[in-house]
């Protein structure tokens, strides 16, 4: 019998809708499926996505835990560099596809499956960075991406056609109402765009946020708290309470806890996405909204002035759009990436933070560093060099102000 | 008599210890004086202070109204390209400082003036920024900065000898305890500097934040407003309760009112400044803050993604840097802003924003350019391109990738 | 009749055996065509080729002489910002393609056109130039790239099925040998690729180069020019024999003449095409190269430091990209290029050159615009400023090291 | 009579008169001198040197042979990333002082100095190469720069007042006639500026050229050799006398020896030095003219597009201004240089070369590293990916341009 089959797809699964159908599909279309879900934080009954895989006639189906690797591979240089797309957007969704990208080819490679498939639409920018990342670490790889083949596309042309697909072939479909969005979660964050939201205008509706409390609903209490870090990485957490946190999963999960509670890291935005094509998109990323405010004050103290300028225009900027665009296995990702542990050589130190209704207020900031010397910055005592160098200084920086002041 | 004299000097003047001890010394040592203020914005007795210029024996007093210079000239660029520096702090003393000297140097050349002199430290930034922004309008000027003179510096070592010698003048000095921070402020902003200060890891007394409301004291019900944009430009600001600004100096004070009441645009920051030392320093940037946001926002419905990002880098972080150091009055800057008109042709449209204890939210914004369009962003439907025309794309974006990882 | 017909097709025709197959075979599939050739200075007979394209059965045929347009509205501005791909290529077909792309839109506007089409392989970058062109002049126009069609590229699998398609359809072919490799040419440059030249390692033979001398055939003697430009411009060219010339295109000619004569001008390089993929290409810009070397030798001497540096990192590196990937028509070149004016006002003056067995030796240059002084620079007497603020300079230059150095 | 001292300087002693007269003048002074030298590849009697700092007084002399570093530490990064400033200077001059530096501080340190001294004017960009390094290696160091001391600058106004000085102290001074010019020599280059070629426009007389033949001078016959690189370094150069070389300071000499005959590697030009005037420098870097062609060579078929791009914009630039600058030894070098190594991993190769009159001509190139892939690039032949998948990459490219092109 499996003579007649075209291959082995393994398919990255969610457990709802649309890739229950895609799966059904596959095997109508002769391929043997695996199905493969990664645990990147998001909340999801993974033990009923396995049944239901199997039920759809999944000959595999694959569990694996990335949190760790996603916090330590993807986001702590995300972190170290204060990435950030467009000036706005954390790049929650971005940093988590190469994770489970890098899942799905191992367990395809090691199963010998000869297709990747997944459920991405052929608009968004998920599909680009889930193909990208499959032909950066497994160049002969094929993809199957049903939503851009007009046999699937053209068939399943609305919810109502894939709801009927699944009934047929004996697959439970929750019914509830669809949400008038899409969302991807993970522990990172959570994003929500189309439906709805695709009028720009639109203010999202109160309970759409899943992650964060209303700043207007948040308690009327500040809570403060403490970050330390090493090498730019965040390596303790103190609580108000006294709590500690060490552990790299654990400081984010503390941070988002901390973070929802207060209100803190929604943002909606217009985004430009790979293809070319702008797009409405609301995010919630609460711990890593904190980090990165803590982060950049401390690199305020701790960085020197020419490393800080040159790593935001070489690197933040640059690895930003690495990230978006799904680029992340590819030699200008390891390129730039390569230079950002010697930016973080001196970033070590605490940042006293206080959370209040969506704001996150730096208290105050220490480090050993040295970089930072009250005696030379003083303007109320003399130290650290004399007045008259400054006379000097002003004197050469102005010689070609001043010829050029003379020549216009 | 003034045979003996060594010349006229016009001093940048403010009422205060300083440039009144400044005004006495530099009489004191032969030269005629001009005393000079501007009108940025900022909260001062001018009358009070013309009348202790002229008691203290300068020659002549000038009070120059630039507020709309300021906003238009300076201001409003920056606003355009989002101008930041070190990711935070939003320029507000560097933006004043041009417009400044610029009417110093117009008195100056009209009063025959042979010397510009100011009472900055030796160890800021702004003796720098005045004194760039002169020689680049007139580079043959020269400047006395007494602070840089040992001969003056050494003489008035604290605030009692400022003061003593103020009192033998029969200078009167408001008997005031001093504030243990020292400040700067205009239309755009309030700067917080020096004495207690300078211990980073010590927070900033309530009572000293000035332009703006705390956020825990501020409004339970937060309060809307849209702000209409051409051409990158706040052109219009309507308030919740449909009070409509236009003129651009009233949207700078409505916006800052509106900021203040609903404690937006604090920071508290290390930064380094142009000579190569760290320095913290506090901000209120009330109206500023919020214009940012809302300009950013409009930015990703209007303007194409890789003038964004290409002005992101070129203008943005180069033209902060410009501003900050000094260099307002030189060829990069020219150079610099020369292309700004051309990123904000597409910048029009309107930002609604609702304010609240200390959070600017994007409610919802629109705009006739077109560059947003739902049809080709939409995940729900077909439209703009057809699917299969996504998987040219990435297989043509990965040739380069697959070659890479294969020759790995 | 034409109520079967397809619609209009404006085709961008060369004369030679690709583009009649392609007219021929647009016509045999039911449209009318009109043969389009632009005049950007190549060698052709433009009067044999109007009579190929009718015979083919075009319905109409037009020449256009774009050589000015190509030399003030393209060539310019390259040569202002010193545009160059990758260090080393001229970009002289990336800068030919915008011109002929707006003279064929005009054309087919005029002549209610439907749509575009060329005979460009589907691996180059000539195809991603026209089409983003016309996208960028007429968003609607449809385009037919007969070489990406697979009824095309399949039936015409070599150049035999050209030839005998061309016999069949009575049209002269030239049985001349086809030379290993393919050119583009126009008054810029001409390029040579494909063929024997995709092994990088083969060294093209001596007679492919067709607009320079070989150095080792050149004169013995050197030749000197003097090369006078205004804004960046090259306005003036004065020959050795003490000819004069100052019309843009025969400024061209006539640094071409020059250059071809002295074997200026060649590379052979491996480049990077906008498709991602690597490709041998070996060029002749005789007088553009000439021009570069005397452009950037002005720039020394009447450019700022600061605004040449700007300039090379965000307009040249750029616009250089802009242009190879095809994207003049973007809001990004629009972008790009307007800060370029800001960047030459001072560029005015004059450098004298000796050209010599493919090298252009910079003998001298002068300008009034006062930048270069050499009282300021000169090394053997005091001027300008006072050594001692030097030691200012570096005192305050030193803060950020010292502090550096002494944490570490 | 030691406590009558004012310390121990270290100076940086060349043999000539200068240095001779500093020398004297800092014993003098009450200071003990110790003369130091780096033999970094200069022309240059070391041991005629020794014998007039220990005539002259010096309590010491140390030589350093410091070219192999300065080959390897210094030059090869330069190497890796093209390092060029202002396009055209390859930075011979600031590549030797870091070296020298290093090795004075070292000597410093050892011998207990407290000062350091060297011979460099007031307005050139050596004094601040040398006084950043020391400051960046040894903080707290002392630097007497003679030259910017009114006491010393003021009495030796002239060439003759040194004369007579070191007349009067008994040094001999060869009493050959001054050259109109003044040098700096070192196995990478060697630079001329001052005297008669202040003026920009005075061609420098033929016998100034000290390193190369003139091209007009240069055999008739050209002469072939091939340079094998490892992960961007030169690791064998193949003569064409079958002639290897494969030491790093052999693979230098021999490339010099190389360029020197074919007159490769001068360069006139007038740059902008740190301290902000435009000097006039005429160069002759002649190996290292033939290592950079020979490197961007094979970075085209060896280096992925994106990262050269990356690489060109922010390392190449950068650390060019660096080097230039005397920032080695600072945070921003070490950030900056960090990168390097990923962008060199696949520069393996090699470039056959021809030298004939000034001209370095690529002749072929090729590498095992694969990015190159005739197939792909191949315009004669289908191969590597479907011309279709051109048709979506443009369709999906054009998208932006379409949006903008309508909003027009």
């Amino acid at each position: 019998m499996s003579g007649d089959k075209k291959g082995k797809v393994i398919l990255a699964y969610s457990g709802g809708l649309d890739t229950s159908c895609i799966l059904l599909w596959l095997i109508e279309q002769g391929y043997d499926v695996v199905a493969y879900m990664a645990d990147v934080g998001q909340e999801e009954d993974f033990e009923a996505a396995r049944a239901k895989a199997l039920k759809c006639g999944a000959v595999g189906f694959f569990l694996a835990d990335l949190k760790r690797e996603f916090v330590e591979e993807l986001i702590y240089p995300a972190v170290q560099c204060n990435a950030i797309y467009e000036n706005v957007y954390l790049l929650g969704t971005s940093l988590a596809r190469p994770v489970i990208a890098r899942g799905m080819i191992e367990v395809a490679l090691r199963e010998k499956c000869d297709f990747v498939s997944h459920g991405c639409t052929g608009k968004g920018n998920d599909q680009v960075r889930f193909e990208l990342a499959f032909y950066g670490l497994a160049p002969s790889i094929k993809v199957i991406a049903p939503w851009r083949l007009p046999e699937f596309y053209q068939r399943f042309a609305g919810r109502s056609a894939l709801l009927e697909y699944a009934a047929q072939n004996g697959i439970p479909v929750v019914q509830t109402a669809a949400k008038p969005w899409s969302t991807d979660e993970n522990l990172f964050h959570i994003s929500y765009e189309a439906g709805i939201l695709e009028d720009p205008n639109t203010t999202p509706p109160d309970d759409m946020w899943k992650l964060t409390t209303s700043p207007q609903k948040a308690p009327e209490t500040p809570e403060t708290l403490t970050i330390e870090f090493s090498k730019g990485l965040p390596v303790k957490v103190t609580c108000e309470d006294g709590k500690v946190v060490t552990d790299s999963v654990d400081v984010f999960l503390t941070l988002n806890a901390l973070a929802r509670k207060h209100g803190v890291g929604r943002i909606d935005i217009v985004e430009n996405r790979f293809i070319g094509v702008k797009s409405r998109g609301c995010y919630e990323s609460p711990g890593a909204t904190i980090l990165r405010v803590a982060h950049m004050d401390l690199e305020g103290m701790t960085l020197d002035r020419n490393v800080r300028a040159l790593r935001d225009q070489f690197i933040t900027i640059q690895l930003s759009q690495i990230l978006y665009n799904g680029f992340f296995f590819s030699p200008e990702r390891e390129f730039v990436t390569a230079a950002i542990p010697a930016s973080q050589k001196t970033v070590n130190g605490f940042v006293r933070l206080k959370l209040y209704k969506g704001n996150v207020i730096v208290l105050g900031r220490d480090s050993d560093e040295g970089l930072y010397d009250a005696k030379f910055s003083s303007m109320d005592e003399m130290g650290g060099f004399e007045p008259t160098a400054t006379t000097g200084f002003i004197d050469i920086s102005s010689i070609r102000i001043k010829a050029w002041s003379r020549a216009k």
